[in-house]
């Protein structure tokens, strides 16, 4: 099962809207098939490993990190394939998280007589697709926040100088994180500050995400980069009453009704589309929105060993005048990239 | 040579306001002898190397980390000793950094027709002496800096609550550092609002540093614990022009001209009292303090993984509008502790 998931995460961020999932096919103490679901649409982890074992998979032992599909997607159900196959036992280490679904590929199986297995090595399997989870779930994209800052908490100073804070190496870490993210998102403040272009730029190419401008009032203008250049499509949320403004094909603006849950809205909206990751590069304001409305899963934090001495942090709100009323997170990675450090860690209450 | 740094760096802590010293002595291919210096007054390392080698000195090398000593101090000198034991050749790490008595030594050991090579693990000798040499060099303190902070920069809440913003085990960390250091220093508002003790509490006991309080205005009542706690000798540094207060024996009040380079002076008086080392664990002004004047060489940065939305950074100034003006630092050293990070970070510029 470890090989299955590690065969399911070198596929990490090709596979959205769809999870990763590995499987291995074990014969008389020997691998026969093995598999990784590699893009949506293409076939999933299972189909892979059994037609690998071809006549090999009867009577083996299939390791597979999700629930076999039991519906008719866009591909025939896993479930029926592994019947077909005369695999004799299937170790599943995580149920499908859709409620509506869940169980059922474990039931079809049993009732061809096929003995099932589950919960094996879970947590590691659940860990890998935290963000499909996640998303199916909450039906919203799972968020990860980024922010670069120097040692004494600053995104910039005062002044607004922010270039750069970090290291070389540092900025590509976040194209990478751009790579396996299905969306990013930026509010029109550092759309007319910085005119990003908010693609993926590394050294051997990679996957753009959908660029997503929070911009209520939309103030974007029709020819900064993200809406005059169009490497990747660009969401454009914005109210109701906001004006009209003429922007190219690739750009699309989604008028929503102005509330107090207008960034849920924007959540609800993105997921519905597909996206399912959603990284935040956004400025103090933005960030302390995502962290105070408790929308973000996640926080990647670079930090340059520099201080500057005044400018924003990364989150203000006034609410907690208590230290033991702070947000709580768990610091799950601790990195060195070139001069900097690199901190995952994910929202404790969240999720 | 490796071996004599690690003997020496074993006594970290206890050798003040001596620098840590090691001494390995080799005939025919075997230790004869190894020693390292443990305490001011106590004998040199190379006095213990070569006691333990008895007559197997004679012809052999010796491996030193700091060149032997060439005047009659609290021990006679060294290099006498090593000519008498008849050792062929000395192996010298780092040169005395202290300029009046720098190559005298090796001079002593060259005229008695020793053979001596100097330089060999050179930077790693120096670097564990980084104190001693910056002191003797700077005639102040090596001066490092304790910080906690979350993740988003703040050392309190605008309300002034801290405690606790770190784990159990970053705060044993602390006393780990106090234990090494021969002084504390906070700020009066800390003593007013804290009421520390500033002793060494660990589970194995520890030394106590000598306590310094900064207080122009001799703010610092007669009854708080680094006042009435006997525990630890107590300065406090205030202007000539503060009133006068009596307090307890262990406690000495030091009046210096109000100026601008005040810090400058309560450190240069710090060296004369034969303290080397000064850990730093004020508030936010302290902090800023000594960080704008360029008095800080180290910083040890405890992160907790919290968010609180505001109160004051570690470090606050104005001058800086640019980021590419910011103080630059180089982290040597990233760890987990307990759910916290420790950062270890040295001021490039400074020294």
């Amino acid at each position: 099962m470890n090989f299955a998931i590690q065969l399911a995460s070198e596929a990490k961020g090709q596979t959205s809207p769809n999870p990763l999932v590995g499987a291995v096919c074990v014969n008389n103490h020997r691998i026969v098939g093995m598999g990784a679901h590699l893009e949506a649409g293409k076939p999933h982890a299972e189909v892979h490993a059994l037609a690998m074992a071809g006549e090999n998979a009867r009577g083996s032992d299939l390791y597979v990190t999700l629930e076999p599909c039991s519906h008719y997607g866009k591909t025939p159900p896993c479930a029926l394939k592994i019947i077909d196959s005369g695999v004799a036992r299937v170790f599943i280490a995580t149920l499908d998280p859709n409620p509506l679904v869940s169980g059922r590929g474990v039931k079809l199986l049993e009732e061809a007589g096929i003995e099932v297995i589950t919960g094996l090595l879970k947590q590691e399997a659940a860990q890998m697709n935290q963000a499909f989870f996640h998303s199916i779930t909450h039906q919203m994209p799972y968020v990860t926040l980024k922010s670069a800052v120097t040692l004494d908490g600053r995104m910039a100073t005062e002044a607004g100088s922010s270039k750069w804070i970090t290291s070389e190496e540092a900025r590509e870490d976040v194209h990478r994180l751009r790579h396996i993210h299905d969306a990013i998102l930026v509010g029109v403040n550092t759309v007319l500050h910085d005119q990003p272009f908010l693609t993926t730029r590394l050294p051997h190419g990679g996957k753009n995400p959908i660029r997503v401008i929070l911009d209520r009032h939309l103030r974007t203008p029709a020819d900064t980069p993200v809406t005059a250049d169009p490497a990747a499509g660009t969401l454009i949320y914005c109210q109701e009453d906001a004006p009209d403004v003429q922007y190219r094909k690739h750009v699309e603006v989604i008028r929503l009704p102005d509330s107090v849950s207008f960034l849920q809205e924007v959540l609800r909206d993105l997921y519905t589309r597909g996206i399912m990751t959603l990284l935040v590069e956004g400025g103090p304001a933005v960030h302390s929105s995502f962290i105070e409305q408790g929308l973000v899963q996640e926080l990647y934090l670079y930090q340059a060993p520099k201080l500057i001495g005044n400018g924003p942090s990364v989150f203000t709100s006034n609410r907690r005048a208590d230290m033991a009323d702070s947000l709580k997170l768990e610091i799950t990675d601790v990195d060195q990239l070139g001069s900097d450090i690199r901190i995952r860690a994910i929202f404790k209450e969240a999720d």
